[in-house]
């Protein structure tokens, strides 16, 4: 019953996890000291290549020895997780990484040198066990989908695309009013035939519904995805394939708020404390195109702070090339904002801060009362990635105005000024974010 | 681009909203006293009906009156709402009840009887909108799915299943690893041909997922169904039609704590507070196969309880028929029981007495701190589709073990356990709660 493309993804997995673990094996038959070598998955050595927009790890490595009694926990953790995995590997078993924890959780009975009795859990929490997952990923330099580790999926797809996935083959366009539901281990899946111009990816499964509904990606030869909030891992493996293997444009439409942009930022790069995901999870080529702070408000706020010679001096190097940006024109009239601004919050504010940085909160938001409750967050200098003319003054108007606005908003305006003129017209004239 | 039966749809509601509405504007075209008439949307008109195991709106109506001060702003908030959703029809707009709200919100200016500059808001809340459009739904006893409004959707369906939906014929057995995602607006969905013995239906995506995998439907003739948490509306009339229009049992399968058990009687019953969406969105033959309490730890506890001659008294006319049932056996072991079980949170038990009510609770429950805190809840009876000798049951050995446990667990002791023994044992035996 179960596919012939699975039966291969096991037989592969297993191979190299009994290749990877033979020297392993080898030394405690030889009574000797076992050890692994591994890519350290810490912050210091994650690297943000610019030219490539892609975070890597490092080539800092860590040892994990049986003989040293500060590893020997993390050491057996270790094995007993790649015996789990391959035992389901071999057994047709699709474990999530809740099953992998269950599965592992026991307790270890011995005699202390002391002579005393011993009870040790092999772990407590799930958080124990996802991080023993993430160095096997990181030691074998597989996703953990390719050792056939399931997980919830919430992606979604339409378009001019036919796949095969499992024995089947099937034609994404053909979905009536529904979707394709994307499967959990994406690399499994083989891309057939391919025939549009574009990917959009929407944030919330609510739009993407109206846009299909609506012929969308019919009229606009577009491959359209919702991620239905995060994104998880399968959604952005399959994004980043489809853009890889048929260098297809993508790009991502969001709600106007730092969550949003946020949503935006892990298609794009993925996170910096989960850097070797990112390496292949991330889509770099991804592009926002809104909806922008300036596509509410036009960049008035901005021009006007940027007068202030204090201001600019504030904002230091990053203030350069802030002049040279294209004037911005609002899409909403005055009273179409008044309907459907939405008052940022605490939170929205300080998730800003993490993506562009304390100074430019410092030198755009004039609240008082906000800006005395991220006092905690000075010294944060956000995002790499962030750090450019137009996320300065994506974020600054957001500080100014303490705004946010929904995709539903241009929806409501209409479905026909959100389908037919607001993204065409975004993308035709690369009003976008890179 | 749009596809036919959309269209179809659309004339299908205009007519029906021009013919309920016309009499109201007639009679403000006579300059009269236009007035709606509805059934109540209240909680003492709302009848659980024990046969049909179907909850009922009562006969009682309400009036909304433009010329009565106290209802002329619902009046005018129910016309509006008419209008928005009549032209969304007319224009070819799928709007969301979000969008809706964003529409309609606007400030009326007027002058008052003493001359006065007035501003009112249609309205300012969702809510108040939302509310709005549930009279609307009960006014033209249509969901608001015919209506063309469109919602996020999580439910998924893999199966021996073809269905046509807009242009297309899909054949759900052919989704490969991934799964069809069912549309918003199910009753636009036409089913051509099944081939299935039940409908299982599994809370959890992740699960779905594992049994998808394993060929499980394929194996069981069955259709494989996962609302992905809490369901959302789409997927409850999809499993309704399903259920009617095949005669299929359907099984549901969540995790074993009180908000799984919640999602059972969401599917089954719906909700006393939107009863009039339970006549056409619940399944009233949806039966609950697991994970019970009972299935964890048998029900030896439950029977010692009853050898108690005052905790029986107490549970009073409830306690009738409990001996007589079938004592259980648990399928798992002390040891797997001991890792795969979570403890309770006061939240759990607060459920818990929603469901079965407070006399089970202050019977069952020996834990002191835990019984003080559910105070509070002293005196609420329940549901009554809870009130059977098998709820009382599983909710006792839950309020005795402070327990609960995930489908994971189950598929942790072995995905061969879940899909080959388990849920086929309990099927075949009649295992479940009706």
């Amino acid at each position: 019953m179960v596919s012939a493309v699975d039966l291969e993804a096991r037989r592969k997995a297993a191979e190299l996890m009994r290749k990877m673990f033979s020297g392993v094996a080898e030394e405690i038959q030889r009574e000797g000291r076992p050890v692994f070598v591994m890519p350290k998955r810490t912050l210091s050595n994650t690297i943000y290549d610019y030219k490539n927009k892609l975070l890597l790890l490092g080539p800092e490595t860590l040892k994990r020895s049986f003989t040293d009694v500060n590893e020997a926990r993390k050491f057996m953790q270790t094995v007993l997780m790649a015996s789990i995995i391959y035992d389901s590997l071999v057994n047709n078993e699709y474990p999530t990484i809740r099953d992998l924890y269950y599965r592992g959780k026991h307790s270890i009975s011995y005699r202390s040198s002391s002579g005393r009795e011993v009870h040790e859990n092999t772990w407590d929490e799930q958080k124990e066990s996802d991080s023993v997952i993430r160095d096997l990923e990181v030691f074998l330099n597989v996703l953990r989908e390719e050792l056939l580790i399931l997980s919830k999926e919430k992606g979604k797809v339409v378009g001019n695309l036919v796949i095969r996935s499992g024995d089947d083959t099937i034609d994404l366009s053909r979905m009536g009013h529904g979707a394709y539901s994307i499967e959990p281990t994406p690399d499994l899946i083989e891309f057939k035939d391919v025939d549009a111009e574009y990917v959009l990816v929407v944030e919330k499964d609510a739009v993407f519904q109206q846009l299909h509904r609506y012929g969308f990606w019919k009229k606009n030869k577009a491959i359209l995805i919702t991620s239905a909030g995060q994104p998880d891992r399968a959604t952005r493996r399959f994004l980043r394939r489809l853009s890889d293997e048929y260098n297809l444009p993508v790009y991502i439409l969001t709600d106007s708020d730092p969550y949003g942009f946020y949503i935006y930022s892990v298609f794009k790069i993925g996170s910096i404390t989960l850097s070797y995901e990112s390496e292949r999870l991330a889509t770099p080529r991804a592009k926002f195109i809104g909806v922008m702070m300036t596509d509410v408000f036009g960049d008035d706020v901005f021009r006007e702070m940027l007068k202030d010679k204090d201001s600019k001096k504030e904002l230091g190097s990053i203030a350069r090339g802030l002049e040279k940006l294209a004037k911005k024109k609002p899409y909403l009239t005055e009273a179409e904002r008044r309907n459907y601004i939405i008052k940022a919050k605490q939170r929205d504010l300080e998730r800003a801060v993490e993506l562009i940085g304390y100074n430019v909160a410092d030198v755009c938001l004039d609240n008082a009362e906000y800006k005395n409750k991220l006092k905690k967050k000075e010294g944060l200098t956000g995002y790499p990635w962030f750090q450019t003319p137009e996320w300065v003054r994506e974020l600054c108007v957001f500080f100014k105005t303490l705004s946010k606005l929904e995709i539903e908003a241009m929806a409501s305006k209409g479905l026909k000024f959100l389908a037919d003129h607001y993204i065409p017209e975004k993308i035709s004239t690369g009003d976008w974010i890179d």
